[in-house]
């Protein structure tokens, strides 16, 4: 089955666009698990087991765990092997090298770590992104116009006719032979998100930063999803995770996601419902 | 003393502008590595003893080290705390992401692996490079044209006046506030790196493809370097690393890194004594 018929499929099932940002950062993981074998395991073992039913995914950004060294790669693995089939995960990497160096990345990422789909840096060019996208079932979501301040130096650099990331989302469009490419878009961005989505109807988006970096819930919703209400993810971190720093830091994630699960899909409710 | 300064002076002390990159890849290693405990690092241990008095700097990818999970992280950090103070460490893994995870990954690979220089992919913009560029005493080869045929895709983007590479070379200039900033120019656009060295002469080039990927040695150095021959550095990985399979493998990579820093070396000659 193709990865995008994959992530419908899961949406439809889980009744759910949410995709949790594991940014398990050391620091900031509550006291009480500081002095565990493996702290930062034991972190997201917890918050997988109390969030899983309001996911539809779960987005594990590597940084996070290379800054731990060895502890930090075992608590990759043993995280990625944890999530259950009944979500789908996305090891957020945001890599991309030569075609020989990407075939090796494409191996740690969804062999080694048996990630469902990665994100992926298409600065490169194409011959840099091919080892990604050789399997149908393996997913890419390609950065197109990130939710940070800095997509002003580059990727809204204009020809007169269109900007790099509408370049961007055109090209991954004509690499989509296999339905197994998206798109990284912003919720920051909730006017270019709806160009987008216009632009390329049949790419899955994965919409990061409806949480703490402030884009508009509802607005990234009636945008960046297709006329289901589908076909899109959207991110939030450290709102759900790092929602209680206490003993119930498990507890306070669920009520977390389950407020921004329902939020999310009472904008989808609006949104079909309003056509 | 400033990034760019520590590698002036290494390039005036070792008369070399020769970086060799480790890209150790798991499946090329000599059969009788295989069987050790940590064959990666055995085979870096060895190529570095017989290599290091040609070399400037070594380029480590990251990528052939995560291929091989927690094995291969112990490789990459022992790698890097191997390598001596004669010669510079850059580890190339073309990161960058949101300002808080690039605070995690400038972590990662400037404090937990003690790189003197990393490779940064600068699509996301200032604010996801901020956290790499704050130490003056460590460096970031910002990818500006890399060596590969993808780079028609994006960075060859043009607006009419300027292209997306020559963005980058300019925005990256304006980030050099402390001298800690390079880019990455692939050998294999030998009239382009030219152009570039006008527009940034104070700016190290990191200029892979002189090896395995076939970009001209003589007219790198003549178009890469400043007026003195210097302020580059040009990476050779698979030419050098694999040149033979056998036991002999150290000896030999040894001979092909004698050649390769000779050939640069006369064409740092022919280049200054025809000024």
């Amino acid at each position: 089955m193709s990865f995008q018929n994959k992530l419908l499929n899961i949406i439809e099932k889980n009744q759910s666009v949410l995709c949790i940002g594991l940014d398990t950062h050391a620091d900031r993981i509550p006291e009480h698990l500081k002095n565990r074998e493996n702290p930062l395991y034991d972190f997201n073992k917890a918050i997988i087991d109390k969030t899983v039913q309001y996911a539809a995914a779960y987005k594990i950004n590597t940084a996070f765990y290379e800054a731990c060294g060895i502890m930090g790669w075992e608590a990759l693995k043993k995280t990625v092997q944890y999530i259950p089939d009944s979500v789908l995960t996305i090891v957020d990497a945001k890599r991309g090298d030569i075609g020989n160096t990407s075939r090796l990345y494409a191996q740690a990422l969804f062999n080694e770590l048996n990630a469902d789909a990665i994100t992926v840096n298409p600065l490169m060019g194409y011959d840099s992104v091919y080892p990604f996208i050789e399997n149908p079932e393996k997913g890419v979501f390609f950065l197109c116009l990130t939710s940070n301040p800095g997509t002003k130096d580059f990727q809204h650099f204009n020809d007169g006719t269109q900007t790099l990331y509408s370049k961007i989302a055109l090209t991954v469009k004509t690499w989509n032979e296999k339905q197994n490419c998206g798109l990284v878009v912003g919720a920051t961005h909730p006017y270019e998100l709806n160009t987008i989505r216009e632009w390329v109807p049949e790419l899955p988006l994965l919409i990061p930063g409806i949480g703490a970096q402030g884009g508009d819930l509802e607005k990234s919703v009636k945008n960046g999803t297709d006329e289901r209400g589908s076909n899109a993810l959207f991110n939030a971190s450290r709102s759900i995770i790092f929602a209680s720093k206490g003993t119930d830091f498990a507890e306070k994630a669920a009520q977390k996601a389950k407020k921004t699960y329902r939020a999310l899909n009472d904008a989808r409710k609006d949104k079909t419902m309003n056509r």
